[in-house]
């Protein structure tokens, strides 16, 4: 792809608006962080790619951090946890969570552009230690503070992490590695699958013997 | 860290054997390796992180694919996974194979080096297509072969898929990412946690409804 996709550019005739502006440093900065990581992407490049001033960058996302967060889309990715966790799902039986969980989680996968936020993350969280700690904070912070709200006990923080990390795992498992049979398995299947484990990791026994869970 | 790190430049005033030379250019290997991904290392800059011709890296490991695989210990968790999967465990009853691999996977995470590798692994297969493919390759074959002998049912491939995707989200979450408290928890926490998963997804109804299991 070259540079400057989804931006102004593309649309002659017609003056480039704020909103054209925001979606080409959101695409060009996608673009940038997937391929070369948080680190390695320039604000000058990602501008560039942008067809914008470095300036107008700033002025629109305050810092990459921000940028980054945008453009990989966390924010869309902690809504739908909201949905399937937090308020209306807030009144929900607690012994329900995991398959609302699992079935929010399906649905987000067939997002066409899931596989490469995915495959961006994992760059980022495996190359530097910011992309690392970011991804600690909004799990750590965020997910936390709102399942946590609804977990009672001490070992809530522990549930949370057990539960990020098998979607983690499946999301990479599923888009980027794309392991067959779970790759092409119907969204159902998945959930099934998964659902219970989510539950349990939520509010089943996480310390008893081993082998009181089947 | 300097280029030739564990090379045979260190040990002056000895002459390097084979031994040295093939630790070196697996030192050099798993730098370029774990810092660019698979496509951006080249054998040429890894072979002069050695000190050594790039012949020579051909010469002990005929292929980048070769050189990769033993650079990334991938027969070292083949092993650790065999241990815990296969003979002489593989007279041990099934339905103490979850908290057997959970057991064996908690003893490789204490591994210095396997945060490294597993940060490798992440860059890799979010880079090229063939990162994935050599890790699905992997599971679909080596791992579903040695865990398949034991499973029975059309379901054995979805289940070892079921495995790997939770197996790898925690070494990510725990030594990666290193999310609190699971990163510091005692191993023995985290195999009580995820043992059961793992037992389900190998032995338990996966198909069921959600609310079967706890």
């Amino acid at each position: 792809m070259s540079e400057g996709v989804g931006g102004p550019g593309r649309r002659r005739g017609r003056r480039p608006g704020p909103s054209d502006t925001r979606e080409a440093i959101l695409a060009s900065a996608r673009q940038h962080f997937t391929r070369q990581g948080y680190d390695a992407a320039s604000m000058r490049e990602i501008a560039q790619g942008a067809g914008v001033d470095p300036a107008l960058v700033y002025h629109y996302f305050a810092s990459k951090d921000r940028l980054f967060m945008a453009a990989m889309r966390l924010p869309d990715l902690l809504a739908a946890l909201g949905e399937a966790l937090g308020p209306p799902a807030g009144t929900a039986p607690l012994e329900e969570l995991g398959a609302r969980l699992a079935g929010t989680l399906v649905r987000l996968m067939s997002d066409p552009e899931l596989p490469r936020t995915v495959a961006g993350l994992m760059r980022t969280v495996a190359t530097n230690e910011l992309g690392a700690a970011m991804v600690r904070e909004f799990i750590g912070g965020v997910v936390l503070q709102r399942v946590g709200e609804r977990l009672q006990g001490e070992d809530a923080p522990l549930r949370v992490n057990l539960v990020a990390s098998q979607v983690f795992g499946l999301l990479v498992a599923r888009l980027v590695v794309r392991l067959e049979p779970i790759a092409s398995a119907p969204p159902e299947v998945v959930a099934a699958a998964v659902g219970p484990t989510l539950q349990r990791y939520l509010t089943g026994d996480i310390a008893g013997p081993e082998r009181d869970a089947r």
